[in-house]
């Protein structure tokens, strides 16, 4: 299970995977610049780094959250807030544009995107100040929004985010994106700034109306001027504008569990991929594959043991409890409660990131031994699980999975063994 | 998908299947004494009746809620209270057994189980009143304890219950059961009267303790001093009693879903069946199912297209809106908002008794175009779901599945096919 875990990482580490997609520099007779957003930017502006000729020259400026910076030594790497943006976010991203927008179409410009980047590629619209953005912001996290629906109203306040950047830009363009988004659809990763944008003012509009939020009076006027057509909408598909845009996910949920899948193939396990964009609240999908388990476990057919459950996707946990933990510990431990000691199964659930919610451990696994090695210890699973203390009940069982950061994301990755 | 749901019911018809688990009459010098008690249990009694011979005697009493009975000719069939017993279950339980105790070695006695059973079959211990036990059951039922957890109670407040009607009877006992239960243990179905029961006075006094429930003093002095050892236990796994004792389930979620899967299979599609115990709240597991189908339709591998996913068990829904509408509804509207006009997918989800929740309605469908249909009516199907209103919204889209009651229940029946 381990090493299918690192598997996953390692088919979404920029270190492993930029190299691939790199430009034929010959093609080029101008400047390359590079442009880089997200919490997994410094990490591909490394690896851009490391595999750039030492004769051609290479600049550019990448904006990650505070505490994923890397050392770098020919391109800048600014860090700026996140989820909320900051005076960093709204400085450097200023710079970033001024820089774009003297490219001519003999230079290219080459941008890192991953999750994180809508935060921190911030440069609010005429009139919106950088106040107004961030209570915006805090209002849209808070009212339970989905992403989605968050990063189109980001995409009608920004002069960057939704296609903007690149109508900025005379280069082309080659987007290079990590996507931590469920779909992996480019106009959801950082806001998409090189990609069409399909939603419209009113749809802005309509999502502060639907979560009943009390958006700053600049921001009001702003959407409706642009629904009243004196504000210039995001460019929207089909435009011209992206006749010269090339955007490439290198690296997704989808791509990381191909990649274990392959891993557990070669190991003789038949492979089941449940999904790379599983939602839901961890404790009621794991009664879902609860019930799948059992009845490959009591009825083999279409797949038989030993059997592998892969999947990815970003599960919610409704937390209740005083205790820690994140989404994985939660869906392992209400998994582990659902399945009442079955022999023969074993499950891990871990964040591609390093990082399970506020802990340090990228998640745990279970194992048929589990339940009577934590009866054993006085652990009422229960109890830990109406608490939200999975880290806790896995900490004591000594089931933690500990990688550190990964220095990329492509959310939840799952796995479960039938064997 | 409406072909399959029948093929399903028809598994757990009885008057379908009953007649293949009949005794042989030859086997058999004295009587037979048919004892019934469910939902389905009329129905049941009328499959024997029909197929017994008519120069052969048969007589008996069997119990069914208020409005399940049937016209039955030689078996006598009454009405009681549901989920709570009430007089007429007392009275006629009490007649039963002793019938039972009447019968001897070359009798046979004929039990026709079904969900519904433990408290149509309610006879208190002694020194517990019928209002004791009435108290107690509607606290268990409000405490959000697990069925098992309500049954552990139950049999060790009975004189019946929990194996006490095998120990009662000098005849070999044939037990024919329909399971609503997930996992179709025969020690829940009704509370299992002819089953070897696993739970002791120490579990029903911690059931009490863990939803901290007040119970009746008449009742935690009884649950005390059966700990005390002053009472005595329910016949256990292992004990002679059951010897001669047969436990058939003839009808289950899992026979069911076999039965919709060959139909499936004869009309050329791959079926992967998910499980028969599928718990979990209703619209987190259609998130669940969403990714399943999402991964199916972009990337075909273990499951081509057409394919069908099948599951059973009894999901649950936590009613917050005002609206009108059962589980399977409730399932079928999220699932149609998780997959936002995605092609080719259709799916069905009903209860299999005929009545999903307190409409008249069994389930409903959905098509890829639903989601445009209702949109062409003006029905937001974000609002009608965070309404609890599912049945008012597959209702105006002429979407809902009638079928009126089958006379049998072996829960939830979900179809989705990926065309």
């Amino acid at each position: 299970m381990l090493d299918s875990f690192h598997a996953a990482i390692k088919a979404a580490d920029p270190a492993q995977i930029v190299s691939r997609f790199l430009p034929d520099l010959a093609d080029i007779s101008g400047h390359v610049f590079v442009v880089g957003a997200g919490k997994a930017s410094a990490a591909m502006a490394l690896a851009v780094e490391k595999n750039w000729p030492e004769d051609k020259a290479l600049n550019g400026i990448v904006i990650t959250r505070y505490g994923c910076g890397l050392s770098t030594h020919r391109l800048e790497i600014f860090e700026a807030g996140h989820p909320v943006p900051d005076e960093k976010s709204v400085y450097t991203t200023q710079r970033i544009l001024e820089q774009v927008k003297q490219l001519t179409e003999n230079d290219l410009l080459l941008c890192l995107f991953s999750g994180g980047g809508s935060s921190l590629l911030s440069l609010p619209s005429d009139g919106i100040s950088l106040a107004d953005l961030q209570t915006m912001t805090r209002q849209l996290l808070q009212c339970g929004a989905k992403i989605q629906e968050i990063n189109t109203v980001r995409k009608h306040l920004s002069r960057i985010l939704g296609g903007q950047l690149a109508a900025a830009s005379h280069a082309p363009v080659l987007t290079l994106m990590i996507s931590d988004v469920t779909g992996d659809d480019p106009t959801h990763i950082a806001s998409g700034p090189c990609t069409p944008d399909p939603t419209y003012f009113s749809d802005a509009l309509e999502i502060l109306k639907r979560y009943q939020l009390n958006a700053p009076q600049n921001i009001r006027n702003k959407l409706i001027a642009g629904v009243q057509g004196q504000v210039r909408e995001t460019p929207k598909p089909g435009s011209s504008i992206f006749k010269h845009v090339k955007n490439y996910v290198i690296a997704s949920a989808h791509l990381s569990l191909t990649a274990a899948k392959k891993y557990l193939q070669d190991n003789l396990f038949n492979v089941l991929v449940l999904g790379d964009t599983v939602t839901g609240e961890a404790r009621e999908v794991a009664k879902v594959y609860a019930a799948l388990i059992k009845e490959i476990r009591h009825y083999p057919d279409l797949l038989k043991p030993p059997a592998a459950l892969l999947s990815g996707g970003e599960t919610t946990v409704t937390v209740k409890g005083q205790g820690r933990g994140g989404r994985n510990t939660e869906f392992l431990l209400a998994l582990l409660i659902e399945l009442n000691g079955l022999s023969d199964v074993y499950a891990l659930a871990c964040d591609t990131d390093g990082i399970d919610g506020s802990e340090e451990n990228a998640g745990a696994i279970i194992t048929p031994s589990s339940l009577s090695r934590a009866q054993k210890k006085g652990l009422q699973a229960d109890e830990f699980l109406t608490n939200n203390d999975a880290y806790s009940f896995f900490e004591q069982l000594g089931d933690l999975v500990v990688t550190g950061p990964t220095y990329t994301n492509v959310n939840d990755y799952r796995v479960i063994l039938i064997v």
